[in-house]
């Protein structure tokens, strides 16, 4: 599938594109045509991938790509169509594939592409406020509402009967119908991930999106960061209260309550109704099951199963936290 | 007394009132007129109010209401002058209830009836930015300032020498005299009140404003939602810090200081003097006394009596708390 | 050294600075001139400074400056060169003092000095979004962008190689090279220092500005408050994320990694590489040393040193809650 929003600068030949990495993995090679870079779930035969991780296992051995870069020790959890390539630092070697392929993805400055609502004549029956500016490639469903100086950068597509609020910015996201996005949002940004490096960071490349589901809605002053590789998704009917930070990756189920001021730190998954309130964090690449229920001010650090109810920093069980705190 | 600024669509049947609820609570009689939706203090002859929580029992004893939604075991603490209408749901109920009187108090779609400040003569002589905005219904005091691209939108009354920031939202809310309220701040917005509903949660109505004391200051990034049935008020000299969350029907007291990122999560209320640090969160329907210091860091889930120092999550007395943690 | 940002309205005698002050010093004295008030490190001789606190006495012995406003007990920890005037309340006192040098530092009004950038030559060559505005006393670097509806306002440097976002504001500040300011902060407002005062706080002036060393990153929604006495820094490439509040006089060293929604207090100073997780707090004037690691959620209220892991509220070593909470 072709990237909706990010034009892809290759096919390159698969020594090209690791050249940056200082490998010389081709020696005794053919020198493929490498068509796209993806997770290990969506690469397909012509694809470059990338496995770092023992969590991700499952999904290796099933991956359709046809290279994958990865450690020494993970290469035999690959299937026989793909071929390993061996690296110190994968995230840093995959971070250069990708922004050989995406270049665009990198940097987040300002949209100058953008115009004034009322010089872009497809969008004329859009109700807007005052200095509203849409960038290339926007969609606009029927009966959308959009506030003041509310802008709509380059690469969003909005359903219909969704009303967005004033002073909101939003980029690389696909938001479903009667979703509701309060007044000063960000939604779509590039995360907060790069290589540390000594005087000058290396960022890496977001090529993932923001997709809001139906019914939602985002409370004012939300952040939304877009995704690394995979995209950050929050479901249908699932709503969030003001002052919410969603980092990249994260993946938020059908039906969710989280309120005010709550943190996520990047690449979780929550299920179906679960229930967060206010100030609570969740830390990184954890599963959090369906129906959970996570207290006010609790700091998960670990994945919690369905049907669960914690509290505390770290969060436990919610009655044992109410009995050890008496 | 007639509601500031929502119209009211009554007075209505209780019959027809009641229809969304499907009750067939008047066979046997008359059908009164129903004059306007008032919380048990508020609340006058020919009102109808809720009882649902025996939190408000000594409230319910004293109201003028002449009908009451509430449950089948609370009814017996209503005065004679009130008849009690009993459901399953009271919340549910009255939020239906409220809906049909104030319909335009359910959604904060952007205010479409603002117009630039240069094109309104009453706004003369206020001194102002660029590209600031007012709706209808809006009164600003003598020597106030309002900086740049910020939308006072309708229902809004500001007193004299206040300081509005560049980037501000307000709408449905009093500020009294002296306030400086500071840059990218969201005033009045309706709270984050709804009832869960699979593939569709059902918003309630939010009637209420937001109160803003003279000589007070609200920092930068500010949310301050508008009450339900009540109002969301923050006293004289109440001193906010950036970044803070008062979610609806809190009410605040007068020479209180509350330092950066505290949030607060609904219709609790706290005395004078009360002083909040950092990132400190206070749970709802909580009761803090006068004089009351609650360390940064905070997690409060209980009342605190007047004259109390706390510390921790749950917060506990602050020696207890650095005792138990040295 | 002259102020970079706010005018200078002395020189004046020493008698009418401490009139305010109610303060009968100078009975037996001349009445010398006094240039300009300053910390104990930066005062000049002809300057006025001020110690209130035991941690400054290494700084007290070596300060330049003729008069220092102290306390009783501290007066003896002055060097020959400086004169102590013994007050009760030296930060009152001082603040009476730095008002009466510089007012224009004590109010946060909108700058209603800004013009839009298109009617200002010198920024030409700017790359800019629509409706920005930009105030006096303000330099640009080569090749910056300035996104859409950002306020420059006045007392602002802009380095070369810069991406401010949109929806910006920013005052009173120094921004090295290659600086990224991503969408909605606000960098340099006051700072949250008053003195409380039923009815009215008595607000303190800042004259410290912001200073952002360079290939630095500021996220979404942050919001950076100028120093009073001194100055707020932010180190070279030091990266913040989201939501993250800096309080004033807060100095962060280099290479610093600072997650979502972390808020710190103000007045600590922050070593180099320090790495702090998600909504992790730090109170005010502690000293954080060189590589040290704060986990998400922690709450630090004490110094920690160098090469240090912690965690918890209050945070103590990692390794040590980890256990403790097993």
């Amino acid at each position: 599938m072709k990237h909706p929003f990010f034009k892809n600068y290759g096919p390159f030949n698969l020594s090209e594109l690791l050249k940056d990495n200082k490998l010389n993995f081709f020696e005794n090679l053919d020198d493929p045509i490498i068509n796209d870079v993806k997770d290990l779930h969506s690469a397909n035969t012509g694809d470059i991938t990338f496995l770092h991780s023992k969590k991700y296992l499952s999904q290796s051995q099933k991956t359709k790509a046809s290279y994958c870069i990865t450690l020494e020790n993970l290469k035999n959890y690959l299937p026989k169509n793909c071929k390993p390539i061996c690296v110190d630092n994968v995230l840093l070697a995959i971070s250069k594939v990708t922004s050989k392929f995406y270049p665009d993805s990198i940097n987040d400055d300002f949209d100058n592409s953008v115009k004034k609502i009322e010089e872009l004549k497809i969008y004329k029956s859009v109700k807007h406020g005052y200095n509203v500016l849409v960038g290339k490639n926007v969609q606009i469903g029927n009966n959308c509402l959009i506030g003041h100086n509310t802008i709509i950068e380059k690469n969003v597509k909005i359903g219909s009967d969704c009303s967005i609020g004033s002073n909101v910015i939003i980029r690389n996201s696909i938001i479903d119908d009667n979703v509701r996005i309060l007044d000063n949002c960000v939604i779509g940004k590039k995360g907060f991930g790069f290589f540390p490096n000594n005087q000058n960071n290396l960022r890496y490349p977001h090529i993932g999106i923001v997709y809001i589901g139906q019914n939602s809605e985002i409370g004012c002053g939300a952040t939304i960061d877009r995704g690394s590789m995979s995209n950050t998704v929050i479901g249908k009917n699932t709503f969030l209260d003001n002052q919410i930070h969603i980092a990249h990756n994260n993946k938020i189920g059908d039906n969710c309550i989280v309120a005010g001021q709550v943190g996520l730190a990047g690449s979780s998954t929550l299920g179906n109704n679960v229930m967060i309130g206010g100030q609570a964090g969740i830390s990184g690449h954890l599963k959090i099951g369906n129906n959970v229920q996570i207290a006010g001010g609790s700091g998960v650090i670990k994945d919690i199963p369905d049907n669960s109810k914690v509290m505390g920093y770290p969060s436990k069980d919610l009655r044992q936290f109410l009995k050890d705190n008496k």
